[in-house]
């Protein structure tokens, strides 16, 4: 068993391309040997984003803080805290951050995704 | 895509043999198509607690609100919002609020642990 607080373990920025003033910390996964799906919590700074793409696995969110919209596709759904969002596999996807703090959330993924590619969809600005 | 606030997810009681004052909504799972694990959210009552068991399957588990501990065998670890808990499988284990308000907490599972039979503890009270 593992115990500890979600801010123990170090934001990271995420570096993909699409994405801006995303930060993640890695709470759950392949360090901790789980073997079927990786808890990560992001942190997206006041205007920032994910990158706005698709992929072959599944998204599990939670909003912890914050407002923001989840694009899907071109359709913009409010998030606030408590709010649940599945993301199907191969749907086009986006997280904005559209309020004056941080969005922070979890987002897991199965082990499948880890080292998997993903599209980036053309739109999609840094 | 789905997306819905966990509050509009109804409480469902926990009837395992062992549990004690639980409730869960089950907010992403086999009905949304989820390939590969399942979002619970639990909400345990004051002096509350799930069963002490062991089952092949792990648990991730995110702390929303609420005080408790969480038994590693009869280790108690202390809980409150914020806290992350990687349960491995086999691990005996136990939530048990200890505070004066709900404790609630996201349990995620992988879909292999639908169905499978749970092992309870000879000491786990009712």
């Amino acid at each position: 068993m593992q115990v500890r607080h979600f801010q123990q373990v170090a934001l990271q920025p995420v570096q993909m391309p699409g994405a801006s003033g995303c930060q993640v910390r890695w709470l759950i996964g392949t360090a901790e040997g789980a073997p079927n799906f990786a808890m990560r919590q992001f942190e997206v700074a006041v205007g920032g984003h994910t990158p706005k793409h698709s992929h072959p696995y599944e998204h599990e969110v939670f909003v912890l803080e914050g407002r923001g919209v989840v694009l899907e596709g071109d359709v913009e759904h409010p998030l606030r805290s408590g709010d649940v969002v599945y993301v199907r596999p191969e749907e086009l996807h986006q997280f904005r951050n559209t309020g004056d703090a941080p969005l922070k959330f979890l987002c897991l993924v199965p082990n499948s995704a880890l080292g998997k590619q993903v599209t980036v969809a053309p739109e999609c600005g840094s």
